[in-house]
């Protein structure tokens, strides 16, 4: 007999926490061999971030302070969509907020984040970017604007690691045919 | 003046959620402008993933339902990095136990997951991959092993964004001078 691997079957759930539009849900399934298990899955709202490319390959950075891996990395503009916005939206917006620069935006693929969370994160380009405005962060926001020439930024922060956002931008140099 | 975009002090720390080795924390800090701000960040263990290819180029995949995404995918062998056990070690036995293959096992890098979280993934790459025992997953674990050939999991699996690893398999596919 084969296993239907698919045969999952959420039985219930519970918010065990909640704040800032992110939550942990205690979820029973019941599994394909008809045991039951409780998982804690993170319920994230959708983001997207963004590979900004000038004309002449420089890619655009916000350079800021993450709590979470508690250092200064070169991130990639982007952040939350939010409630009625498109995605595509959210890349241009948070890359003008981040950075002062706008350029054409492309969706270069969904992707997911984590097995553990519902979060789908939106990677986009956006190509010819020019600097149009000076950066409007917001108020918990200390970002650093650095252009760095794409093999640069390929060899020593993409390929180390050194953001959080290294899904995103490889699906985007993937989709502009630069890896 | 300039500000000191890495100038944040945390001031203290509370475990708001806490199971299974992962936790949500409520942490203030201090802003390098002087304002105060709390965040919610995550705490979780290192976890390492695996690309693992045979001599002919397969990709080597643990195909099963992921709870968060709430469908099956095509993902990495991989999880998370036992207390006392070292990374690729880790890498090697999540290989062997999720799809009955070893090969030869090399570090493509560390990253970030996720600027609220101090988790640290760990991508590998396993080459020259040969099956040498069953599968023996956990017991909630629900796999299909399958192999692809590494273009097409590049066209139909990476560039979709269709796993929750997509990272990593860049990151060991650019280690191996592969993409």
């Amino acid at each position: 007999m084969t296993t239907d691997i698919a045969a999952w079957r959420e039985l219930e759930r519970t918010a065990v926490f909640s704040r800032f539009g992110r939550s942990v849900d205690r979820v029973g399934f019941e599994l394909p061999d008809g045991a039951r298990e409780e998982f804690y899955l993170k319920r994230e709202r959708p983001a997207a971030a963004v590979l900004a490319l000038t004309a002449d390959r420089q890619v655009v950075l916000a350079r800021q302070y993450r709590p979470g891996p508690a250092r200064v990395l070169y991130e990639l503009p982007g952040g939350i969509v939010e409630p009625g916005e498109r995605a595509a939206e959210a890349a241009a917006r948070e890359l003008l907020e981040e950075t002062g620069y706008q350029g054409e935006i492309h969706l270069a693929g969904p992707y997911w984040q984590d097995a553990y969370s519902d979060a789908l994160r939106l990677a986009f380009c956006a190509t010819d970017c020019v600097k149009v405005a000076e950066p409007a962060p917001e108020r918990t926001e200390f970002i650093e604007v650095v252009t760095l020439p794409l093999p640069e930024f390929r060899a020593t922060v993409l390929r180390s690691g050194a953001m959080t956002d290294t899904a995103a931008a490889y699906l985007a140099l993937d989709h502009l045919h630069l890896l």
